[in-house]
């Protein structure tokens, strides 16, 4: 079928591209981000889709060198506790990379707004909605980021009760990444904890189905 | 600062661009996806990032018209418990289009896999990272379509229990979209909801903020 509304060839390659070569990165050089450039990602972050348009995203730019450390220190201890849960796999993990917070050029924190229970369109039954919506935002800016050479980590290993505390956060909203967005030497080719050998990529032919779960595509 | 990893910029044009016009549709023409574009549009939300690299999404292809139907019924009965719970806004809501179910070329059903509680990493005290990840595959799935000029509507009235049920998904496992697909007669040029006077648009600057909530930018 004929459709007028296709991006070209090489729009089209640039797209699939920068989806492909987004990482997940840890490895941070120190130069700052261009501040036109910040505007530019936040901007595309804030182009997301929104459940009922409620746009519960917020973002918190960390310039105080000493809150970048406290958030560090938060990271630092939820990575500590996570080794323990993960017993046999705790050394393992403690030799990972988990972050780049003390070395990245730009440190963000992004959140669920408070006051959410007003948003009853999309949310009902999947409350959950708006976290969805604040991951589609990050998304725009890891790709956007991606397009514009620098590299984003997305952090979750964090108490998001301590992480709210620090940043005075209300009552009802709640942290749900820190994002360590900045320059890189090099992109992964793969993600990292493929190549450390954390975890092996599935094909896409095994989780998809059809008709119903476990149908046959 | 030089940065040799920067796409050239009609590349980021194309990034900007499709992050900009890409749209929750409702309106759907009923002409068929191209099976080798369906395919283009689930490998690139199978590069989403994921925590841990759980790699947590399922897709389910719907092709059964009765099954189809059925969606669409339980989609229906959310969308009268939600104008009821809407209360003075019901009328309203009700005069909304909220999905294109029964007109859109493709049918898919995105969700969480079962056995989440494995993994570990990430989601120790954040166990809703898993969700954010289907999130980030459907935002590249999203884009992608709209850059092949085929539009998505990310639907989430349901109840995620009875849909469940009807494809069979195993405990553990949750629906979290159900996902129209296909060819539209034209894109909406700005969020449908504000169109419709649903809800208004907060500007960026209002969401930002500097240092600690509220932080002045």
């Amino acid at each position: 079928m004929k459709n007028d509304h296709r991006f070209n060839e090489e729009e089209r390659a640039a797209i699939y591209r920068v989806i492909a070569k987004r990482r997940d990165m840890r490895h941070f050089l120190p130069d700052p981000v261009d501040p036109n450039v910040l505007k530019r990602l936040l901007a595309a972050a804030h182009q997301a889709p929104s459940v009922g348009l409620m746009q519960p995203w917020r973002f918190i730019r960390i310039t105080d060198t000493k809150l970048r450390s406290k958030i560090a220190a938060l990271v630092e201890e939820e990575r500590r506790r996570t080794a323990d849960a993960l017993k046999e796999r705790g050394d393992e993990f403690m030799r990972l990379k988990v972050d780049g917070i003390l070395e990245c050029g730009e440190l963000l924190v992004a959140a669920l707004a408070d006051k959410r229970e007003q948003h009853i369109f999309g949310r009902r039954t999947m409350p959950e909605m708006d976290l969805a919506s604040v991951a589609c935002a990050i998304q725009n800016l890891w790709l956007a980021a991606r397009g514009e050479g620098l590299g984003m980590g997305w952090v979750s290993l964090f108490d998001p009760l301590h992480l709210a505390e620090l940043l005075n956060m209300p009552t009802g909203s709640k942290p749900v990444a820190i994002l360590c967005l900045g320059h890189v030497d090099a992109f992964y080719p793969e993600p990292m904890l493929k190549t450390a050998n954390w975890a092996n990529e599935r094909p896409l032919e095994t989780l998809m189905f059809h008709n119903a779960w476990n149908g046959i595509i």
